[in-house]
């Protein structure tokens, strides 16, 4: 933890991650401690128990840590020679801290004392900063949350070590907050109501981190798909198409290789072939940009895709469609003259305003423009010359646009600084998609070109955007903000047809037909349930419109139309409720 | 070559390739031979010659034959053991011939005597049979036609060898009808009009057999997905998506890993990840089957997908897009009860009738029924009895349906019958794409059921169909059938706009405008070239309908029409034409 960003709840969720501590060192003396790090919303500690924990301690050191609150140890800091702290958790028999002072003695950036915490008779090694005493939390802003299970140092070829969750906060009330909005979280759960909703599904034969898209989850992929790829095209995006494999030489120009590392995944085969997945899709669409002669008459030059790129994510850690080993990402690039690039960026941010607004998200939102971390240069590739360049254009454009955007030091790409949008979410959670970014480093390094007004030969620039990232964790996104009730356009089934008894089942038919010929996602309730029992599923499956028909309706050419969400039902002549529904899904609404 | 599927031309082309041989063995008395068979419309020989081979040989070589064809030695067989074989080839310096009367030798299965063949001086390794003489060849009915490397037996690790191919008929005829074809087909060859028509392109850094489709490569797949999924759907398909990775297992169970072998792309990563990109679709969605409990009332279930599916074809062979490493394939299922299938069946053959109706293939096509190769069970999966009753069911649809299917045996699938369509292109080429699959043995094998009527979980029946193949090498049929001239409807750009002279430019902006707006996909001509060079680059881009403006055309709100291949040009509306196209692009016409 680099001490210039540690913010008093960081160092009041360490704080409590050590009264933790000390509470398991109460009900197991027995107990080994790893680490215990501040985390979002409040800590973790890892243990090396004698027995495994059930949910139930979690209340008993809640209890524990309650008491130590409340006696109000002082965190005393003091600073040792590593011999000393060696010493001392030799003799306490802690060697999980062993082992970090005897990395931290061979470390050669090193050079100052080892420190450590006293509270109460726990001590811990630890950089700090702590509170001034244990009073200082609010015990009742604490609670424990969660154990899971967590091998020492993130290696699976070490022991698997017990950590405890909790969270902490300044007041009571926020820490209320907090916990209805996990709850209300846990209810729009995207794994939880994908299955509901048979959205998508696992195999074990296929493996976990490798979603199947049901019929229901291909429909909003590709209704997404369709929205995005039509908004992207009045704005002069052409659709390509690239493989998903190169030679790994592709993305060593590109710099992608080194950045990902042990993330990629390499393709081979009995005939010694020898390939790497894309980690990205922007150095494949160079080579497009790069397959024929391009004049500054060309340009700008804009393609898109929304392809699968790879990588090699822990196998741990994979799970539901948030992290996954492919992500199918809407990917676009300009290829452009430099005194193209502001408008070539404010047609992005517009593309962007007309996505979030179709889905309502647009007003709620911030944006960040994300520039380089001065202090460490040799993270990035480029001249810094340009990297000047475009840091400030990002700013007039803010400015000329009223974007407001903030700047962040650090938050660069790769490549060049970006301009990155920030919305919430129906739950409160901030959610990170849409970039726009600048770029005068890749077209350099693919040798890429354009004949310029004077004959010569320039290299382009290439502004990089995402407008919906991944249509995985935009899924996640649509489902845990709508709770599953998506917007007509998106919905899987549209309305259902639900004859009040079997007697209407032609009448059914007949509906479903001229719906179909509308395009109007359509079906009919299975007639083997009860009325009751069809509708509580249409409900639950959260279609947005049921259309009951029974004699009534059957006589006039009507049908009575339940709105999701509304209590009243409204009887229309067919026609109307066509007419209706179509006008709706035309207009987003 | 097994003997019963010889046939008199074959045997003309293998003797032709004899001839070669005692052709080259004048022309370079230290030449080794190695095999030379007959293939498709003629034969080739490799030989190891003491220098390269230039085109103007062949010449030489083509004169050499005639001689050897007039002098008319007979083609004279001999029986002798395989150790005088031996002598005998060693004796000549005959390397290879060695080589393979030892594999011959050691075959358990060869208790023949070893045959050679001698024709004037020229002796040869071979079970025949030939002609009787070698005057019996027509000497103006054969050309040879190129020379190539080629590995000896195919395998890099040996020696490169020089091959020459040439080609054999009846009568002259035949043979001036193959070269006109041959012609024809270099005009219309796809890599040729694939560039020219900028659809596609390679780049060094990504690799030969991985082809990146440009905007207009994409339009033409793009527009190709929309109609067979649209034809699709209207019969019941619903969209599904699925990963590219699986682990090997799932393929193990399905029986495709024995199947590709080597052919299999592994994954892996630094992380021990280890995956198989499919290398074929029906896998993966029996696993979305699978996430369900299914009833009777369910069936069919019929899901499709376009996906990339991945082959490791040997890195010599690949080239274009008719042979590259990851085609997009247009897969459909359904999963459907016994008494299901023939209606399902007769589905998909009208999905096939109406996609290829839209071409204007419909028609030039014959239907084969694909039965086991009986003498070799081994090669399939599944029992006996359902294959029975598959094939005892196809032939039933092919007479209810006369469709006048032609029982080809050993043509099935792995796991079941089959009918494949084979169209004729526009150069006479018969393209064998699209193929409906009946399949008992891979729902078993993943223990996919249903529960029918009495409560019991059975199997369902999995049917395979494939309506337009990969899109990779539909395109390459579309390009070469059509010349590149592509139907309006799948024309990248269907009409161009040319202003006579800079003047007219905003009035050629405005037709622009209303043309985009109604989705017609339209450029205008680049301004900065002669009326005359534009009108040229027109024609050779091949688009469908210029639209010339001048000063009487912005005078009465017209346009100047010239349809591709015809030479008169048509004055009208604009609205008119806005109408004509729409309705022509729609009628698909």
């Amino acid at each position: 933890m680099k001490k210039s960003t540690i913010n008093n709840l960081e160092i009041l969720r360490h704080s409590t991650s050590h009264v933790l501590a000390a509470a398991v060192l109460e009900m197991f003396p027995e107990a080994r401690f790893a680490i215990g790090p501040a985390i979002e919303n409040g800590f973790y500690y890892d243990f090396d128990l004698p027995r495994t924990l059930i949910p139930e301690d979690l209340e008993i050191l809640e209890g524990k840590m309650k008491e130590i609150i409340k006696v109000n140890h002082p965190f005393e800091r003091a600073e040792i020679s590593a011999k000393e702290a060696l010493k001392k958790f030799e003799e306490a028999n802690q060697p999980y801290k062993v082992e970090l002072i005897k990395e931290i003695e061979k470390d050669p950036d090193y050079k100052l004392p080892i420190t450590i915490y006293k509270s109460g008779s726990f001590v811990d090694l630890c950089s700090g900063p702590h509170l001034d005493s244990t009073g200082e939390i609010k015990a009742d802003a604490v609670k424990l949350t969660k154990i899971s299970g967590a091998y020492w140092r993130g290696d699976e070829k070490n022991k698997m070590l017990q950590r405890i969750y909790g969270v902490a906060f300044e007041t009571k009330k926020e820490l209320d907050e907090y916990i209805r909005m996990m709850e209300e979280a846990e209810k729009r759960d995207h794994r939880k109501l994908g299955k509901e909703l048979d959205l998508f599904c696992f195999s074990d034969l296929v493996g976990p981190g490798l979603p199947l898209f049901t019929p229901k989850g291909t429909i909003i992929i590709d209704e997404l798909k369709k929205e995005v790829e039509g908004i992207c095209r009045k704005y002069g995006f052409e659709k390509v198409s690239a493989p998903s494999l190169a030679k790994q030489e592709l993305f060593e120009i590109s710099g992608h290789a080194k950045k990902f590392g042990d993330e990629l995944f390499h393709v081979t085969s009995e005939k010694k072939h020898d390939f790497v997945l894309k980690p990205v899709q922007c150095p494949h669409q160079t080579q497009i940009y790069a397959s024929k002669t391009r004049s500054y008459r060309d340009l700008p030059i804009r393609y898109m895709e929304s392809d699968k790129q790879y990588r090699a994510e822990k196998t741990g850690e994979v799970g539901g469609l948030s992290r996954v080993y492919a992500i199918t990402v809407e990917d676009g690039h300009s290829f452009c003259r430099v005194d193209q690039v502001k408008d070539e960026i404010k047609n992005m941010v517009n593309i962007i305003k007309d996505l979030y607004s179709s889905i309502g998200l647009w007003g709620n939102h911030w944006i960040s423009l994300s520039v380089r971390d001065y202090s460490h240069p040799e993270k990035y590739i480029g001249e810094s010359k340009d990297w000047d360049t475009c840091e400030k254009m990002l700013q007039e454009i803010s400015d000329e646009m009223g974007l407001n955007a903030q700047r962040r030091e650090g938050e660069a790409a790769l490549y060049g600084p970006k301009l990155d949008f920030m919305f919430k979410d129906a739950t409160g959670r901030e959610i990170q998609i849409p970039t726009v970014q600048i770029d005068f480093a890749t077209p350099k390094r693919f040798g890429l070109e354009y004949i310029n007004e004077k004959g010569e030969k320039v290299p382009p620039v290439m502004v990089h955007r995402a407008i919906l990232g991944s249509y995985e964790r935009f899924l996640v996104l649509l489902i845990e903000n709508f709770a599953g009730a998506f917007p007509l356009w998106l919905s899987p089934v549209q309305a259902v047809i639900i004859p009040v008894s079997e007697k209407f089942n032609s009448y059914a038919k007949n509906i479903h037909s001229q719906l179909l010929e509308k395009d109007i996602r359509v079906s009919i309730s299975d007639e083997s349930e009860s009325l009751g029992k069809r509708i509580r599923e249409a409900e639950k499956q959260k279609i947005p419109y049921m259309i009951v028909v029974g004699e009534k309706e059957e006589k006039d050419g009507s049908v009575a139309v339940r709105t999701r969400g509304q209590k009243e039902q409204e009887t229309l002549k067919i026609d109307e409720f066509i007419k209706k529904i179509i006008e709706k899904i035309k207009n987003k609404s």
